[in-house]
């Protein structure tokens, strides 16, 4: 079973309008509301594949409640902390015009951020005798510690469970000084996080070898097990201590970018969750069905779904290369 | 008391941005919540001005929830029916540069409109013995009998109590032809209802006298005891059986005109209670008194507050003439 964690969810809400324009009173023709938050992406990527998952979280309040609620009636397995004031919502304005405006809301902050922070890693620990790999995705609700996510690997370490980490900023730098963790930063997070910004595959490749080899603060902390550089369009690069591939789209795609890194972090968690552990992760393999499945994520048009005849199909058809 | 009536009120949401631009992903700032919806603003005024009032309306969900708790919290009498599937949110986008977006979500329908419509309707005539005045304001909840507005008009004329009705489209068209009432029109609502849209404070009245005279439909329906109706800057026109007055302010004023005509609306409505009868309502009085609160409330940044100073100050500068 994969346990996905979501420190920081949100309410998805969807405004459809004729076209937002600036100083203007608009009639909003339909409202939808969709539970969200990168982990839940995740999650629904899994379950729509029939992979053993569940979600594990902090929430509060009535978006909290919807969250839940929505999630359960899908199907999913979900333990939501009440340790937050609410959830925060993510409202898109989707004009008739194409044209797609975002306004994300701050995260409410828990009264007790340490306590929130303590209570997900003891709901993590609790659950890992039936867990083989598990995710922490997205941001946290504010004031609770940047250590979270590094704390909930390495407890899974302490088990051997692999943990495949997408978060970033703090978070991200503390998560790359934690042994055994699967990072999973973009090209700006990985430039963040090495103090260099990736040129292109290969030197994405080269710097995030470094940080696997060496760490991020020599002499000080743990160094991850893999880091998976997500690169867009351009595919992603996988690269663990054995070996490093690039892979990427037979073809350019249009369609909701939104929810691609999701897709690509299941796919990494199934790949872990099929090997056992990191030491025997294929990273060709892996940068196949993370490209394969993050591709078909971008044809339909929510985060947290993909088009599944699409993503066996591309299996085959993925461009991939070692480095 | 007042009993002020909200059919389908909202929870009104600001976000914080630096400035919208369409096609952006924005970080909301911050997020305020407050209870809104026409009549609300008309109960807040009145408590603000500490005239005994009451907050009914149909409501539900979670947000019906938080809008219930927020008046209570203040201190107004609140009796909101758990009718509608939930209450829509009102979002402005408030831009650091100046610039207001609003984005006004759709009513939520309730399952039985028509129960929902009797409901309210019955909650209104069991507390008339109690109240002075009644005031329905604003829209109704998808699915609603537009009649609803005039059967609260009726049920309190039958027990001799006024009721302001501040309400547009087919339900200020039925409310034209209910004995009794008071319409509060704005300048195209007038138009809408006569199918002249006025040139200016003379002519409204004229169009005004006549709807009160004849009724909207001759030969059918009843004809309103008094038509008021809102200029925006150029102030209002108060029009009886018994005479027509239009005051204005006096001087242009600068500020958030949202909630200015729900003052106004409170204002006539504390008129009539003083007046027990639109018989007894002196129009140059009336008048005075809202152009001097509605425009008390233009100084507030949010709806449903006046500069009590200001009003207090400016009822004896208000420019009114007889017409």
């Amino acid at each position: 079973m994969i346990l996905t964690v979501t420190p920081n969810p949100a309410l998805d809400v969807t405004y459809a309008v004729d076209a937002l324009a600036p100083g203007r009173v608009h009639r909003v023709r339909a409202v939808t509301e969709r539970a969200g938050g990168k982990g839940v992406n995740v999650a629904r990527v899994l379950h729509q594949l029939r992979s053993p998952c569940a979600v594990l979280g902090l929430s509060g309040g009535a978006a909290g409640a919807a969250v839940g609620a929505e999630l359960a009636a899908a199907g999913l397995d979900v333990h939501l902390l009440d340790r937050l004031p609410g959830v925060r919502r993510t409202l898109v304005v989707q004009g008739d015009d194409g044209c797609t405006t975002s306004l994300w809301e701050p995260g409410h902050a828990p009264e007790e951020p340490e306590a929130a922070a303590d209570a997900l890693v003891a709901a993590v620990t609790d659950r890992l005798e039936h867990v083989r790999v598990v995710t922490v995705s997205g941001s946290l609700p504010p004031g609770v510690p940047a250590t979270l996510p590094a704390r909930i690997a390495r407890a899974a370490a302490a088990v051997g469970v692999p943990a495949v980490l997408d978060v970033d900023g703090a978070a991200l730098h503390h998560a790359a000084g934690t042994a055994g963790a699967v990072l999973m930063p973009n090209v700006d997070e990985l430039g963040s996080l090495t103090g260099t910004l990736p040129r292109d595959a290969g030197h994405a490749a080269s710097l995030a070898r470094a940080v696997v080899r060496d760490g991020t603060d020599p002499g000080m902390g743990d160094r991850p097990a893999a880091v998976v550089v997500t690169l867009g369009a351009s595919g992603l690069v996988v690269v663990t201590a054995d070996g490093a591939a690039h892979a990427r789209p037979p073809a350019r795609l249009t369609g909701n970018p939104t929810g691609a890194g999701d897709a690509a972090c299941a796919a990494v968690a199934r790949c872990l969750a099929a090997a056992g552990s990191v030491g025997e992760l294929d990273p060709r393999r892996c940068a196949v069905e993370a490209v394969a499945l993050s591709a078909a994520s971008v044809l339909r048009p929510v985060a947290g779904e993909v088009d599944v005849d699409a993503y066996r199909r591309w299996r085959s058809e993925i461009v991939v290369e070692d480095l």
